[in-house]
Formats: structure tokens, C-alpha cells, sequence
């Protein structure tokens, strides 16, 4: 690990650390859902089992704010391998996105608790909306910095680097649109918000090299 | 690490990666068990000494869940030390097994709150059943999965193979037994729920290879 | 590592690993502990001020077992050095201790909220204690099975090893005594309950090898 | 590691083990912040939206904590490539400031609760910095504790030195004036202590080592 040795002997923390920093945020986080989760209260006649079943926004919450987070912990590496140096705005910048990724829990939680409630269901996915778009554009910024920093791997190929600044900007596109679309018609917004999540689970594209 | 830098070479997450991750996971899923434990309220005459003690289904449930994840820690080194590669399918199948283990605290607060209810009993003994019976549901499929893409070490032995597959149908079936009984008798279903967690507190049979 | 893959050929896992999953939990249980401080709630004339001071016992417990699980942490990993193998008895009762030490939050958050309750002080101490006795117990369970099995590193000074064995059966009756005192007197429990964990804040003796 | 031997040979924690323990627990606090923030309850007429605009206090609480922890992680690293050696003391006085790092998401949700709040603002405010002072003062105590022990790595440029010691000095008492200006006007004593963090986002100075 020359580079992170080159780092520190300049006092800027080396990427190594970063990585193990954000592995255990995204640990963390993704772990610390099912704390939002409340046991239902149930009294007398009423059953459990239902209460229970009336939980699924809860659920739906927890299983797709979780594939969000693990999705961002099983690219953070392979994103990170595309910069060969790191300066101190980037550092910054990951702090910053580990601040949203880290948020995560409260929009899954509201959501949770208020998707079937028909008069406050819009703004828990206003709000659910903007938690997964936070993450996806500082990631953006991240990139965005480092392209403008010459912070980036000279040997990655200038077409691999275009299909990745155009997924990122159609990812932060879609989730913007969830947003709009949320203060019209939730579903709507949350169907997009899903759909554009589910195409994080297909194979990621392999960085091309210049040989 | 040579076949770690290999898939990293192709973009995809290592193996070492993985398990630094899920054993997170496993270290916050095990410890956050007792932030579900809430603090009994008493107050005037009531006593805190027999509301501590009221709480036994609560240290029982907490004992019962610790337990299960300590033995998923124990056994997933192991487990991914037979496979001599991963692919992306692999990798999404261990974040659905976590996303299963991490899920484990919500039926351990519901089993603790309402062991002692007998019109509640039921449910949460169900959903508790549920809750044993998904992450060893995911860790079967991850085992399949590694059979039927061929990422299974080749050196293991054919019977020692057989016998971890045996040994995951059995598991899976006796977790599934035990869900479907408590629909009908909820301590026979813990019962049994327990004894095959016990079972696995014994010492694993060491992997024999092909010499 | 030799000794670390030497196990893992045996399909047992690592200390290597051991360590680094304690060390989890340490970390975990030690963060978590504020957590169960609940912010006071205040309203129209009451004080806040008045409400944050009243948190004292919260405070304290606070302290007294981030140092407890603190001491813990900084003991493990040289006691893991007095053992040069590990068995599946050695793992089993490590996720033991492991459990006690990540049970201490609940009795934390007991003693917090009732120290200051004249009725209820006593059960609160009482499971305070025992809560410190448990995880000095299963430390002792692990010395005394490691001695039990040979799993002690035989270049260390059988003078050192009595010394050991005598530290560990003295707090262990110091916590024991707290534990039935609390029953009589729970200031004096607390006492002997803080002046032994003051007492593991002294620099460790260093071990003595065998030439 | 040379350094890490030599102390595990002495039976004191190695630099590496206390800097990953203490990476664990500002992982664990920063990602625990978001907790503290309760989903808020609305009925009937009342606006989720409105509600979860009223949270600012919150979010800005979470923000504030969350850049306070993530600067400490940052320069963590740094600092301890200063010191050439620890002791027991030194191992102590970090558990100490870990202390205080771990109970910073307390005041955090002191002040999200209460900031809005005008006859509890001050307090609320004074706790949190004291909140934050508590961090910035065991850092200090450690930097001193370094220089009184001769632990400093003695080719760190004595200019360096002086440099870091006025640093540690001048946020300490920035920190100190913002806790005794609470408890005349707490918005003075809040800009104060985010001016002095917003500082720390600057780029550190680079260590000067002499030649």
C-alpha cells in the first residue's frame, strides 16, 4: 500500500482507512434498520398477528432501504479503485456522503410508519424520495471532484469513465424525478424509486483499462 | 490474496471484502439484541425487582438470538473458505442472508414482549419461527447457488459435500416444522426451534478434501 | 498467522478472527450505552437544567461501564496471547462472555433510571452487579478451560499463571460479594462494585515467560 | 509493526488495536446520531410534512454532531502517527476521550429537542458544549500526556509542535467561551461552536518532520 503510506507521510488519510471507515458506516447503518422497527402494542381482543401484518410498510421500508446501503457498500470499493490519489475536498466529500447514507434510517422509518396513511403518505415520500437522492448525488460529486482534481486512474478508459458519469447522472436524474413526481403521486414516485434501486442489482459493468 | 486482487481486477467485490462486511453485520445485529430490551416503568408500590423478573421471556428470546447469530459468525468463514470463487448472484445472495440476519432483533423484541400472553403467544412464536427459519433459508441458497455455478472448491470431498448439503435441508426442515407447528402448539415449536440451535452448538465436523 | 490457518484447515475458526469480532462487540456495546439515556422531556416551567442534573445515576452507570467494557477490550487481546490454540469449548464459551458483556447496556439503563429511587434502588444494584459478575465469571470460565484443555501457551511462568488465577477468582468474589451485599446495603455494593473496576485501571503486570 | 510487537510483548495494546477500536467507535457514534431523531406523530388534521419541518433543529443537531465526529475520525489517524510510543496512561486517557467522543449523539438529541425551544434553549445549548468541548479537551490531554512522557516521535519538527499545542489550546478555549456564553445567549455560543468546527474542515497543516 504505497499510496496510503505516500498519504499519511503528508498527514491526509489514506484510502485504506477511508474504505474501512465508510465498510463500517454501511455496516452500521444497514444493521441499525431494524431498530426502527417498534413492537406493535397490542391489548385484549386485538391480535398480534394483525398488527404484525400491518407493519408491511415497515418491512418494504427495511428491505429496500437495505438493498440501498448494500448496493452502495459493494460499489464503494470498485469506485474507490478508479482514483488513484485522494486530496482533502475528496475526503470531505466521502464524510459528506456517509452523512446521507448514514441518515437513511429516519426517511426508512417515517416511511414505515406512514405509508398507508392516506393523508400523510405524500410527505413521507417526499422525504424517503430525498433520502435515497442525497446519497446518489454526493456519490456523484465524488466522481465529479475527482474528475475535476485529476484525481482519477489515467488508465481507466475514456469510454468506461463516460458510461459512468452518464449512470450517475441518470441515477440522480431518476430519483430527482421520484422526488417531483412524490408531491404528485407517491406510487408513482415510489415505483421509480424501486425500479431505479432494482437496476443497481444487475451485474455492474466491468472497468475497461487503456492497455 | 490472489483470487481477492482477481475479482477486484473485474470489478467485482472479494471474498476477504465479504466477509469483513457480514461480519459486521454479525457484531451489530448480536449486540443491538439488548437495546430491544426495554426498561421496565414501576412506580409507587410496584416492585422492580418482580418486573425484572418478568421480563424472562426477554432474556430468554435474547439468549436464543445470540446464540443463532454467534453460530452464523462461527460458521461463515468456514462456509466461504469451500467456495474458491464468487460471482455478482453470490455476492446479492449474501446481502439477502444478511438482510435475514439483520432482521433477527425485531422477532426477538416481538417473542419477548408477548411469550407470556397466552392470546398473543402464537404470532410472535410464529414470527420468531419465520425469523430463524429466513437466514438459514439464504444460506442453503447461497450453498446451491455455489453448487450449480460451480464455485464450490473442487478439493472438497464429494461426501463431505453431501453431508453439509444433508445437514442444510435438515436444518431448513426442522426451522420449517417448528413454523408450521406453532400455528398449532407455540412451545412445541420453540422446542424445537431450540434443540436445533443446540444442535449447532456442537463442534462442527472439520471439512475433509480430496487428497 | 500459521496458528490461524492451522485452525482454519481444521475448519475451526482463527483467534485472529476471534479477536477481531470481540472487538466488535466491545466497540459496539461501549457506543451504545449512551443510547439508553433517554433526553429528559420538560414542559412549560419545569427546567431543563434542573431535568439534565437529575440524569446523574444515568451519568454514572454511564461511566462505570464504559470503563468496565473498556477494560475488557484492553485486556482481551493480551489474554488471547496466553493461549496458543483455541477449541471449539474455547470459541463457544467466548460468544458467551461476549454475550454478557454485550448484556451490560440493559442493566446500565436499570441502574440509571432507579439509583435514585429508594424504593426500587436495591433490584436495580442487585442486577447491576450481577451484570458486572457475569462477564468476570465466563473471563474466568475461559482462563480455567484453557487450563482445563492445555491451551495455555506453556512458556508462560507458572508463577505468572497463579497470579492470573488468583486476579481473576479475586474480582470474581469481589463482584459476587457486591452481588449479595446489594441485597443488604446497595451503596455498599456500589462501592466494592467501583473500587474493583478502579482497581483494573492500574497498569496490568506484564506477563513472565519461561526462559 | 515493530512498534505494535514490541508492545504486545510487554502486555500493553499494540497503536494499531487502539486506533481500530477507536476507528469502531467513531463509526458507531457517527452512524448512531441519526437514532436520537424520533419519527414524529401526527393525528387527524396535523401535516406530517409540517412536522418533519419542524425537526430542523434535528437535522441541524445531526449535521453539526455528525462533521464533529467525522473531523475527529479524520485527524485520529494523524495524531497518533505523532507519538512513537504509548503507555498505560496514554491507553487510558484515549478511553477517556472515547468517552466523550460516545456521548456526544446525547446532547445532540438534547439540542434537536429543545433548540427551538425558548425557555429550555440554554441549557440545551450548554450541554451540547460541553458536549463538545469534552472531546476537544481529552485530545488535548493526550497531546499533553504525549509531551510530559516523552511518547512525541522526537523528529517532529519543534515549530510542528508549538503549532499543534496553539492549535489544541485556541479550540479548547473556543469551545470553553461557547459553553460560558450559553448561559448568556445561546445563539452566540452556537455560532461560536460552529465556527470553530467549521475551521477544522479546513486542510490540516502537514506534519514538519526535522531532516
Amino acid at each position: 500500500m504505497p499510496q496510503d503510506d505516500h498519504h499519511h507521510a503528508h498527514g491526509e488519510v489514506g484510502t485504506q482507512r477511508i474504505e474501512a471507515f465508510s465498510d463500517g458506516v454501511f455496516a452500521i447503518a444497514i444493521t441499525l434498520l431494524i431498530i426502527e422497527i417498534a413492537v406493535p402494542h397490542v391489548e385484549g381482543d386485538q391480535s398480534l398477528g394483525e398488527a404484525l401484518k400491518n407493519l408491511w410498510p415497515s418491512y418494504f421500508a427495511y428491505v429496500l432501504s437495505f438493498i440501498s446501503i448494500g448496493i452502495y457498500w459493494a460499489n464503494h470499493h470498485t469506485f474507490f479503485k478508479f482514483f488513484h490519489a485522494t486530496d482533502h475536498g475528496f475526503l470531505m466529500l466521502n464524510v459528506l456522503f456517509l452523512m446521507c447514507v448514514a441518515f437513511l434510517p429516519f426517511p426508512t422509518a417515517v416511511l414505515g410508519d406512514y405509508l398507508d396513511n392516506d393523508n400523510q403518505r405524500d410527505a413521507a415520500v417526499t422525504l424517503y424520495c430525498a433520502g435515497l437522492l442525497a446519497p446518489a448525488f454526493t456519490w456523484a460529486l465524488l466522481w465529479w471532484w475527482g474528475n475535476l482534481r485529476d484525481l482519477i486512474d489515467e488508465r481507466l478508459a475514456p469510454d468506461f469513465k463516460r458510461y459512468m458519469s452518464r449512470q450517475y447522472l441518470l441515477s440522480n436524474a431518476a430519483f430527482f424525478t421520484a422526488l417531483v413526481l412524490s408531491l404528485i403521486n407517491p406510487w408513482v414516485a415510489l415505483t421509480i424509486a424501486v425500479g431505479t434501486t432494482a437496476l443497481y442489482l444487475l451485474p455492474p459493468r466491468r472497468p475497461r483499462y487503456i492497455d
